[in-house]
């Protein structure tokens, strides 16, 4: 076959989100290290060193049993913006060192596209494909958005602001969320971070069944964001919805995002949609959520409630139909052990890109009182 | 009651979206004209007036029974930036002015906080409310994207990129997209802009008769966008997915996005949701299409197809409850014709954003070559 | 000749500046207007529209024998933003219609590249060389500049901040304005904007033979501005006095930046050129003011002051040698009457400037408390 | 005395410069390592790591007698973006170590408020005074600016864009540079970097005995642009001279910034300053050069001229008089060994930023044919 497709080269911009708090992020997965510089984190804040690190603990690989294998530490290293144990107002940047760079045997799957993965765009895209396990579009690059949402964290700490993500739903198994209260003690407990513990142990049968079968599946993610004051978020085009929705269709594997009533509460009148307003301890409350706490794209003081789709993750063991660089179809199988399902892994990187963002907004919605 | 909430006052920041082609957008719905500002549109590409105006046209009221009747003509003034029917690289200013101001009856609402609307949050946010139909929240700020996104298309048209959006569900009435193909003509030739013209006719009756009761309904718009080249997006943060999200959550009353295989494909394993590369014609192409035609944030050749969730319309004339500025709780109806559904006007306006984000990343991919 | 130059095309993107207080500027010398947008205004500052339109008259061409005759009246006419005489924290849109377009007989020269105008690289960078007097090269955009900084200068006002420019240099006729304090009406009270009224006499004789001769002059303008807080400026690359000189170097004609003892003071000894700390009436102050009021990039309460140095105007009626497009050289003359010197008509230009960068670092520095 | 000034606390964003080509800095001078992020380096770049090394030490300290003895290897070492030589379009991120953090004995003076230097409006500013040695106010940060500079002379060669700073004045000294031709080999032939040896070796003499006096100078680097091609620079505000201005007046002590006939050139009438084009060898060129390459903000194909005035050192050994955190007056002096003057060790940064702005202006310039 003479399929001969061009190369473009082009550059591989925008590895920044934020706006005032803004996050810099570089490094491949199996380069020496991956970082993050963020730019805009206010001084004097008090640095839990540890309150950060086991944030990392909860993305990384090997925490159980029905994650990847792949042996990295995660230890977290600080090169600057921090002095006495507090922030100084410069820029802090960290490194996570990548252990685990190994050649794996790549060889084999170097020059296929492999279906669904970012092999193909990436290679169009930059003229170059990393052939040692996903470069820049690892999902190993979330380490640095839970990293740097660890910081944004600790500022929302002290306005009371908690953010809270479980999983919802993986593949046909689901909850019923609906006005229920959770901790992030029940989360916790099980290594599928469901907060219904006897979903959580069907999810865990299922999710071993399927990484026997060299199959994966797909879920979603919940989260809410209690404590949020009224006034976050900016029209037209920077709308709190709407940098939340970018946030999170940023993260690997991400397919679809919603809030408050979402795709399902299309269905309802709007006699029914609305959430009417009312006094409850002489505050202006709402009685219902389905907004999920933002109104005209800021926040009206409610919990904010969205929900993340993600897609099965493409890494599966199964014998697989592709195109190699040359053009030639080809049957292919991945060895080792992957991630039978994202959504464990993904809820502290949902829960620190909100983090990233709220925190933001709250800052840009600080300027408020300039030339009162 | 005593209740006294404080008035934070802020500003409105962030009125622009777009990298390299950059839209900013002004204008009250009540003020003396809607307008905005196109900065990096290129020279010397042909602006055919009667094309933005026809886009301009399909998104206004008052064209067909089932849409609000506010009076306005929507034509379009440019102000700078064209010369001799050509663009000149300069910043393109248009105005749209305000015709029907006529200050509605408002006085018996203007203190009444109207549940889902952006009363309450704006009030709080700016410590001013423009009782004079929702100033710079009202829907009527999309005309400026329409608009702008008219020339976006111009551009895009140079490339053989054709975008293309529809009703896909109002309320509980859906029509099977997939693997269908539709054109403008029939989706332009009913007002709800449904494809399938049975449905079409049951949509109408649907919201005639909801109008009728003084209620509405939410619905989703598709859209797909065809002859988009690989490589358009920007890893990490500025995913092509993660854009089209932000702009499409910031149109008024989204509540959803997702893209490809989306809320549904989560139960799909790993093994159904792979989109196996093949050759076809002697081009790599994708077997299925569960990506929606972006894979690690780019482009991959494929039609992009996106899926955006809209509430029913908040201003309904039934009796509802709430709250007044004063803190007291009130019952109140909304007099006047509104819209019963925004979907088969939010369908152009999909469109435009589609066509910006589309555009600029069109351009920002176009830096590639630089130093080869 | 046979040299065949190539016409690439580009566009003009970037016609915003500022990071909070954003301005866009739009419009042709020659169109139907010119205007701007101001976002990031906050709300429920009174508009003084007089003040505004004060500020654009002492900009508009005709008001003294000394400076161009074109007959504009420079009405400012306010779209958006502003209700019952406040600001709402929308965008503040405004426009001024350019009266006097009639083509003046620019036929002769359309083909010619004046030297040191931006025909020739507006030409070579766009495709599109405007002949009608400039287009957005125009030295006319520089009223969207001033209306925009009169409302900087509104907000600046509260904080008793104030902003004082004067011609300090006309050619060789110079002034010693070192420890001298001026005023708004010394400075207003003659044509040349000079706060010595002797010197003004003659610089004004010097213009009016200049004028005769068909020939032009540069000189400088210093800038004053008082009542700064300590801590403006953000380091490394976003210090008060970068984005000051970057604002004074986009506008047209300038050529050089200098701030405190600027040029003359690199002979200065570092002994010499300290500014020693003293305590005056318990507050910190500097007993010299070689800063310029800014320490590293960051205001330190004292006076900022700095000069801009403007070149001749290019447009002079005397013969002279260039270049047409086809390549040939040619000889020619521009008729009309034009200013002999831009400094007069460029003193409030620097002054809105100024105010819009301090206005903007105010906003940005006012983030300081959001998380204490 | 019971001075009591209050510390606020703000933080330091604003540590990226670039808008294509985007460097974010970060470290400080007694940390563990100074470092920075560059995103948007285009794949496919051969990386010349001795080239960027040997631009390293062209700037550290210690390189000879007339500037300060700290010990630092300043070795760079990069962590991403590179493979097999090669850059791979993904964020470079690279650090340097700082070797030489031994406290000297800064305590006599931590509580000092320098005379010109930083302390106090970094106090003030973030409530944070480091008294380590500057912090991240030390201009050992421009060694960042220096690696990323490298890098982006690396893009220019392969344009033959080329760009040459030097010594143009020490005090008083200073050469006669105008129509001179300069090589970096004679330039870089004598440690204060002056193109003139025999002026070299009394600027050599001189900071030797102001060294000894424990005083120090100012002085101007001149810096020239070559192989630039006509259209870079984008009107309105981000036209190249405003950004070679900001870059420029964003290095540590400097003080002005002059383009083409600069300051001196305002004495000039209009017939004189107008740069009349003519053509040679088929080409369009200008017969002087008084506009510095640059013309309505665009550059013109002539070389780029410009000149940046830097004030004397603030850290003297000379006793001096300033006020402590206390608000107490005091005497002080200042122990160790510091740079006599700071342009020297400016020419290599000075290089740098410019290479840094002209490489993101080519970028720009280069999205012009997108849609032709």
């Amino acid at each position: 076959m003479h399929h001969n497709f061009v190369l473009l080269t082009d550059f591989m911009a925008s590895n920044s989100i934020g706006e005032i708090l803004r996050i810099t992020s570089f490094g491949e997965s199996h380069g020496s290290a991956m970082g993050g510089v963020i730019d805009g984190f206010p001084p004097g804040i008090e640095i839990d060193i540890n309150f950060i690190q086991k944030e990392l603990d909860r993305r990384k690989p090997g925490q159980s049993s029905i994650v990847t294998q792949r042996k990295e530490t995660d230890k977290i290293d600080i090169l600057s913006g921090i002095f006495n144990g507090k922030s100084t107002g410069t820029p802090i940047a960290f490194i996570v060192k990548n252990n685990d760079q190994r050649s794996r045997d790549y060889s084999t799957i170097a020059d296929i596209y492999r279906p669904s993965h970012a092999d193909y765009t990436y290679h169009k895209k930059y003229g170059i494909a990393d052939y040692r396990g996903g470069g820049r579009s690892s999902a190993r690059e979330t380490l640095v958005r839970v990293a740097a949402g660890a910081f944004a964290k600790l500022l929302l700490k002290k306005k009371s602001i908690n953010i809270l993500a479980f999983s919802h739903t993986i593949g046909t198994l689901t909850i019923n969320s609906k006005n229920q209260i959770f901790t992030n003690e029940i989360i916790e407990s099980n290594p599928v971070r469901c907060p219904d513990n006897k979903m959580a142990q069907q999810i865990i049968t299922m999710l071993k069944k399927l990484a026997k079968e060299g199959d994966s599946i797909g879920g979603i993610v919940e989260c809410r964001i209690s404590g949020v004051p009224v006034g976050l978020g900016e029209p037209v085009y920077e709308k709190l919805s709407a940098n939340l929705a970018k946030a999170m269709m940023g993260i690997n594997a991400a397919k679809g995002f919603e809030i408050g009533s979402g795709f399902e509460g299309i269905r309802m009148k709007g006699s029914e949609q609305n959430d009417s307003f009312v006094i409850i301890d002489n505050q202006i409350k709402t009685q219902t959520n389905n907004s999920g706490g933002i109104q005209g794209g800021i926040s009206n003081g409610e919990e904010i409630v969205f929900r993340v789709a993600f897609k099965a993750p493409a890494s599966i063991s199964r014998l697989q139909k592709s195109v190699d660089k040359s053009g030639n179809e080809v049957e292919f199988s991945v060895k080792g052990r992957h991630d039978p399902c994202v959504v464990p892994r993904a809820v502290p990187v949902v829960e620190a890109m909100a983090a990233l963002v709220i925190a933001d907004h709250y800052m840009r919605n600080s300027i408020n009182k300039t030339f009162e």
